[in-house]
């Protein structure tokens, strides 16, 4: 790449927060010291009022927007919502992105030093909740000065933690952006990462999950967790429209070599990924995505465990996501209706499946510009005009 | 258990025919003898007019109805809808049911001998497909006297087999029931075979296939696969109201162990599997349904495809099966009806997704039923009452 995109808020350097100050966990652990990486984009005002927290989702990190070198030929996963003119525009937004607790991409987690031992945690790292996120994203909030964030906004498990922090920390949040995501999973979705998880744990390279002492990288399972993670990405239409029943080659070749250009795209997609991915912070993502259920609390009433939020939600499904459906988005909608609570809600017409959330499309992109206007005018943000 | 249901065919044996004529295969090799194992309720009539086959899925077999011995705590697969007095009637018709070529469970298969080398095929056996199935059928046909099935029936995979009678033998079948199936795989479906088939491939204890010659068997892979794939079989809602959230223990044990009730389905459906299926034939099966495509020789046009076919036709969907999902049975009816062709079509509303089609389901059984009438009509058989 020789020039940067002018929409770019191009070249990034993460910085990296360290923290002292032990973390209580919800499985009962405390996590005594911890890192956590970030990006930020745009800058802070005087008054501190524009600051945008971006949450990730399950293989997300915290390289959301730009690029890391003038050789990145991929911006980071929501450039295509972040920058200068985007609809989380960088030159009135302070936006900030971690890689979360237990994630591979810098923040303390499994591949992390174990400070009592001096060896990788491994399987011993603390399984995390989304709540666990929530309060370890708020201490650096307050690291970065930012005592209440204009918006928290997330895709997916992120919009699960934006909803955490709209329950946990409501003086915090001014606005809260759910996208892609669920109040809880269905059986469905646990059935599905636990296929994943199966599929890392009996990778006999797993070793009990101590890998790292053996050499060896469990693969297979993480390949297999992300093939069938990609099927439900997409939708049934848009992976018929990507791949049909096209061959690779003329012929059947009869045997189990590629044959279907969508056997290669999932191998593909698997190969690339367990290079590069952690599996226990697989095997904790997906766990965390399971716990997540803040209505357990209220005997299922999540209007019920809604009450504690004040700030107005925006809420948008994707018409054809079959991994969270717009019918669990409109959970959400109703249940925060039900509590009195400002929701905006858009169901999004987008062949894309639950894809759709890290892609442009023009609606998307126009609600989503609305609501980040509505942000700046309740934060009384200069006009950009 | 004492005594048989009263509605049960009760006691039944299997019987195995050996052929000697070689059979040439889709793939190009031929299979040089083969044995077919298969067993039959009720008694073919002097005319040799009231016979119907059954022909089975992915991970059937030739024990459709009946017990094998009083011992036994669950009957054939489809007991639900064959014996006395239920759809495919056995006081009235002559019922084949038989194990598919490349099967486990005693037609010939890579888990038998091939007679070149004395040892078990293995890896060597050749690739099986939905037509070479049926000239196998009809070879069975032969040798049984039955020069033309009253109607032959299948759900799922097995459909697709009777869909294939229609157009290769429509001479020989009188009635087609093709339930829960599909013209052609989507992109979707291939997308779950590939992610089964890479689980059962790179397990280590697989050995390119050679398992049985290390005294092995991947039964890491094989548990995975049918993970993966019951989950398909299952509407998103049925496993919902079976399992929801529902914790196993009171607690979260913020560990890798079962949690979920639904993970408890999950691990036990796929170690029970495990054992009992050959990973080889998981293979094959899957392959046979990846490549069922009667559309391709005629540019994709199904109408054109189905041309030859004189029968009448039953298609059956089951409104929440996401995996041969209603509008796939449509196409095969829509093309049948613009070929010109009798097709009666029936979406039962059932919550229990694919497996529907092995559920006894009132409004399910009754269409069955007279469609059975309508067959016993058409073949002249004497009416039961």
């Amino acid at each position: 790449m020789t020039e940067m995109p002018r929409e770019s808020v191009g070249l990034v350097t993460p910085r990296t927060a360290h923290f002292d100050d032990p973390l209580e966990l919800a499985c009962g652990k405390t996590l005594p010291a911890y890192d956590l990486v970030y990006e930020t984009y745009g800058t802070l005002n005087a008054e501190r009022s524009n600051a945008v927290l971006i949450c990730h989702a399950l293989s997300g990190h915290h390289h959301a927007a730009g690029f890391h070198s003038p050789e990145d030929r991929k911006p980071g996963w929501w450039d295509a919502h972040i920058g200068p003119g985007k609809s989380i525009d960088t030159e009135r937004f302070f936006v900030v992105s971690l890689n979360n607790l237990g994630g591979c991409h810098g923040s303390t987690g499994p591949t992390s030093l174990n400070p009592e031992t001096g060896e990788p945690w491994g399987p011993d790292f603390p399984m995390m909740t989304v709540l666990d996120w929530v309060h370890s994203q708020a201490r650096l909030a307050d690291r970065l000065g930012i005592q209440r964030f204009a918006a928290i906004i997330g895709g997916s498990l992120g919009g699960m933690q934006v909803l955490q922090w709209a329950l946990s920390y409501p003086d915090r949040i001014a606005h809260a952006g759910v996208i892609a995501a669920t109040p809880k999973l269905s059986a469905q979705n646990i059935a599905f990462n636990e296929v994943a998880r199966q599929a890392i744990r009996s990778d006999p390279d797993f070793f009990d999950g101590r890998y790292a002492d053996h050499g060896t990288l469990p693969r297979r399972g993480l390949k297999l967790a992300r093939m069938v993670g990609h099927i439900t990405y997409l939708s049934e239409d848009a992976m018929g429209s990507k791949f049909g029943r096209d061959l690779r080659s003329a012929d059947l070749n009869f045997g189990y070599d590629v044959e279907f250009q969508v056997e290669s795209y999932l191998r593909h997609q698997g190969d690339t990924f367990s290079s590069s991915f952690d599996a226990h912070t697989y095997l904790l993502m997906t766990k965390a995505l399971d716990y997540f259920d803040p209505a357990a609390d209220h005997d299922g009433d999540l209007s019920a465990a809604v009450a504690p939020a004040t700030c107005p939600f925006l809420v948008v499904s994707f018409s054809s996501d079959w991994r969270f459906p717009p019918s669990r988005s409109r959970e959400l909608v109703n249940a925060l209706i039900r509590a009195g609570k400002s929701v905006s809600y858009a169901n999004i017409d987008s062949p894309h499946g639950h894809d759709a959330f890290l892609l442009p499309e023009p609606r998307y992109q126009a609600i989503f510009t609305a609501f980040m206007e509505r942000v700046a005018h309740d934060q009384g943000l200069e006009d950009r005009s």
